[in-house]
């Protein structure tokens, strides 16, 4: 089964968050679970705030990547279309916030639940939720913007 | 002249945004510009989103560090205390908030401009602009969080 990110024309996947050509970046992997978007990320042993805690700035990132990924997914689906039809659809942030409910443990594999709060044809909001060893660590929401198609 | 980041206790110094013992991390570092606080950053060529725009998650990160040390200093300041006195103050995001306003064009070194909006003592909030060649291309407003001083 092909990623979100795996249908992102060679512009979009440079992005050090989620792009698929970019070998230092985090290339963060989105799927549908039903109605909710999944993304698993394992942070490396750097990506650390105080010893033993997540960073919350890769937390950010992580919770950006994928709801423009969910959003992108979430157009393609509400127009019937799969995700390799053209145009392609892509989406960038507008606002991004996430509230910080407790410390996020190293060492796990963190999942991130998304779902869409609010879609329209031009903008899609996403909320999700961070889980570390199964509890919620922080929550996020986004609004997510699709740029206009470049004229070829 | 010291930066914030450099009175932060070697616990605080694993921070992959702002531990200066962090060698794989952005190692920010903040200082007073009169009621401003002031951080520069160069990103890394593949602290890329699109080709030619920085990364959002990265600017995120940065407003997220550039806000808990500005906190930091400005309780310190509040209490009429150098940085380097007993007991250290550490605070911890609990609210990150970001506007992308326009695209932010790599190639620059930003800077993030923070001031205190709310501050209290043990919730400081703390808002920014981040500009990329002399232009805010993002605002920020992150709460942060006094935490309480281990006992030893």
């Amino acid at each position: 089964m092909k990623a979100f990110q795996d249908y992102y024309t060679d512009d979009q996947a440079t992005c050090y968050g989620c792009g698929r050509n970019n070998p230092l970046g985090l290339r963060i992997q989105t799927y549908w679970d039903g109605d909710e978007s999944v993304t698993r990320f394992t942070p490396e042993p750097f990506h650390t705030a105080i010893p033993g805690l997540v960073y919350g700035g890769l937390l950010a990132s992580l919770i950006d990547c994928h709801s423009t990924g969910t959003a992108a997914a979430a157009l393609y689906r509400a127009e019937g279309r799969a995700m390799d039809t053209q145009p392609p659809i892509h989406c960038v942030t507008a606002a991004l916030h996430v509230n910080y409910l407790k410390p996020t443990p190293i060492g796990h594999t963190l999942e991130i639940r998304g779902r869409i709060k609010e879609i329209g044809p031009r903008k899609v909001v996403v909320v999700s939720s961070l889980l570390a060893n199964g509890e919620i660590t922080a929550t996020g929401e986004v609004v997510a913007v699709r740029i206009p198609e470049r004229s070829a």
